[in-house]
């Protein structure tokens, strides 16, 4: 139950429990950080960035998180060029070098299992920050704790999921994430793009109601919550049948004013065109609110899996 | 007057109050460190530097000053390969973004305007730190506090800017923010390369003495302080002419020497060779202290944004 | 003898006392970090990491070891691109402005002596993080570090170098250090990679006894340290010839345990093929634990440099 020492490799590995000691933890620090207290919590740890792909966002995050507990940085922005890593050494010997230098290794890498070999490698913990078309387990807490932020509650929502949901490693795993709560789905994609099996079975054999669908506007007469993604160009074969789609998948402010009160607009960014700006000064729109609820969750994150 | 939580935008904003009130603030900072003192005025706030252009002098200055007073730093040296950006995010989405990381942004960009821009949305403080051919008021800022820390006053002298007027931002901040003052102008170029109008004109109307010359050596003669910059060889198309300026324009010690006493040698660097190195041994060259009053003047306006 | 304000150049420039005396600090430090102490010994200065050439491993180093003690790190991870040398600055130029940020600089460097150029330019302490082919002096006292620490001693110890030790400027630097003390030299490498002779030389003259061979599995039933480098195949003209080298200096589990008791297995790192991971697990290799002496010596280095 306890985080102390483990390793954050996919959303899959929380209890309800613990992700709701999650929230309880980043509400208290906001708290006491909104007041001006000054955390000391991590005073002398070091936290190690290490980044195969570049992501200002989630690293800059982490960063923020780590030095507001006081503790202190390691940043690789850009591994792969890092003369180790070209001279042909592996990652797990990579990540047991390091493992000498900080407390604990932020790892984001372009290939699937990366954060697996790193830990299994590392006598510290790995914190996964994206490997490949794998997982992000720390998107998800920051979806859930935006939610539930925004809500107050997840229990009894209905949550749309639209876009490109074939590919998002994003979607993927917030959904799993969500199935620790009581919601319904709304998958929102064209046909092409659809949830993978995988994943909507897994809702299904725990008896989530899933629908399947590509008409957002009527979807958003009944969520509480909409979670855009980008609708990625670059897979379709048929640029027409694109053309034809991202229509159905573009947020305006003219959508949220006619959709069910109160709807909840979510966005992993970077945003494209996929929520037009018209829509960023509605209250709505909670997806900077996000990235701000990102350093939050990754505190309690930092803070429970160093023990403090 | 008060610069809390003010953007830092244009080397024009400044009133010469608050010029002088950075000054004192400075000389203050810089006595308490020289004393081995600790500070620890911004301890719990961190600052962001996002460069889009690397620049490894201008950031490493501010992150020395927000390290100096306590606080920490986000760092993004080179912002324009990170995956948001790539992936096509707008500037006002990457600032709002990062927004809810740091305290304060430090942005460098190579397009005119980029840090209006980001202030627009940004909820926090930006502070243009170069955007393209526009504004880099903190460099105008550490010229000014270098002639008054190296000559006790900037009222009285006589100022002479050489090199390319034209394209260096850095002297067209610098004229600008001189005008606080009551100095006389020698604006020493090639007529190639001469002071925009815009900036002579602006100088003139408030009944300033202008000199345009291109002979250095005469300048020299009645000038207190030596504004030195690099003549672009790439802006010349006829490149005889070019030989011959640049001549005009490289400072010896020789001519340092039968110069007025005390001459006041400054340069923004990089130095090519417009400036000899047996000029840097001579008790005139400051374009190194420039470089140590930048951190004391950062210090004093990060102090000063953040209302400390 | 003490190290205040002094450079760190060369391996070739510290006594026996000196090395010592690093190891007593190193010691100390490493016991107080391990019963949870916060150090603060540096708190308040800046260390600048100016690498122009990309190095995680030395840099990540330096950079936790400052940490470690409560001072501030400047990095610049790629000093190439930035564009004051992009520009055309010398290196004197970039390092005298450097200096005036921080209070030390850890420079990495592809020339060799342009650590001693730096030390001559700055006015604060240089310390060489790798110039070129030429020194690596932090390496060698890690190395040595480690040697003591895992073997309590380091006199009357028979000490084998390995690999391609024409080129490694970690074996040059490391010979010479341990010429401080009381040890038997086996030099293994291929006749076309042996020890330069001015190295041999060195020792020979100092009444080294220095044995040259090319047989690995013989010398592993006498010597006490094993230290591996690899044979870097893009120096042999003839492909045949390095095929059948690389077999001789492939360090196995088999021939660990065939060879002398408590023979400590050491390596630069990366390691690539010359050291099968079936050592890894053997509690004689030391390579990763050489990583971590890295942080606690640099420490002391930078303890006794800034005068603590």
């Amino acid at each position: 139950m306890n985080l102390k020492g483990t390793d954050i490799l996919t959303a899959a590995q929380f209890t309800r429990d613990q992700v709701e000691q999650l929230f309880s933890v980043a509400d208290g620090l906001a708290a006491r950080l909104q007041k001006g207290e000054r955390l000391r919590t991590l005073d002398g740890k070091l936290l190690a960035t290490v980044f195969y792909e570049p992501s200002t966002r989630t690293r800059l995050s982490f960063e923020a998180a780590m030095q507001r507990l006081g503790g202190g940085v390691l940043s690789v922005a850009e591994a792969k060029t890092a003369s180790s890593v070209a001279k042909g050494e592996t990652l797990p010997d990579t990540i047991r070098t390091i493992a000498n230098y900080a407390n604990a290794i932020v790892l984001r890498h372009p290939d699937v299992g990366a954060a697996q070999i790193a830990a299994d490698a590392a006598s510290i913990p790995i914190l996964n920050a994206g490997d490949g078309a794998g997982e992000h387990p720390t998107q998800a807490l920051l979806d859930l704790y935006t939610i539930r932020a925004e809500k107050k509650t997840i229990d009894g929502l209905r949550v749309a999921l639209v876009g490109d949901l074939k590919n998002g490693r994003t979607v993927h795993s917030l959904a799993r994430a969500l199935s620790l709560f009581k919601v319904d789905f709304s998958l929102v994609a064209p046909a092409a793009l659809s949830m993978p099996t995988e994943v909507s079975d897994y809702l299904r054999a725990r008896d989530f109601i899933v629908e399947e669908t590509n008409d957002l506007a009527r979807t958003l007469q009944k969520a509480d919550v909409v979670y855009m993604t980008r609708v990625q160009k670059e897979r379709f074969a048929d640029q027409k049948q694109y053309e034809k789609m991202k229509n159905f998948f573009i947020l305006t402010s003219d959508l949220v004013k006619s959709a069910k009160e109160n709807l909840l607009v979510m966005h992993p960014l970077p945003r494209i065109d996929e929520i037009t700006t018209d829509v960023d000064t509605l209250p709505n729109a909670a997806y900077f609110r996000q990235a701000k609820n990102g350093v939050f969750i990754r505190m309690a994150l930092l803070a429970e899996v160093f023990g403090n």
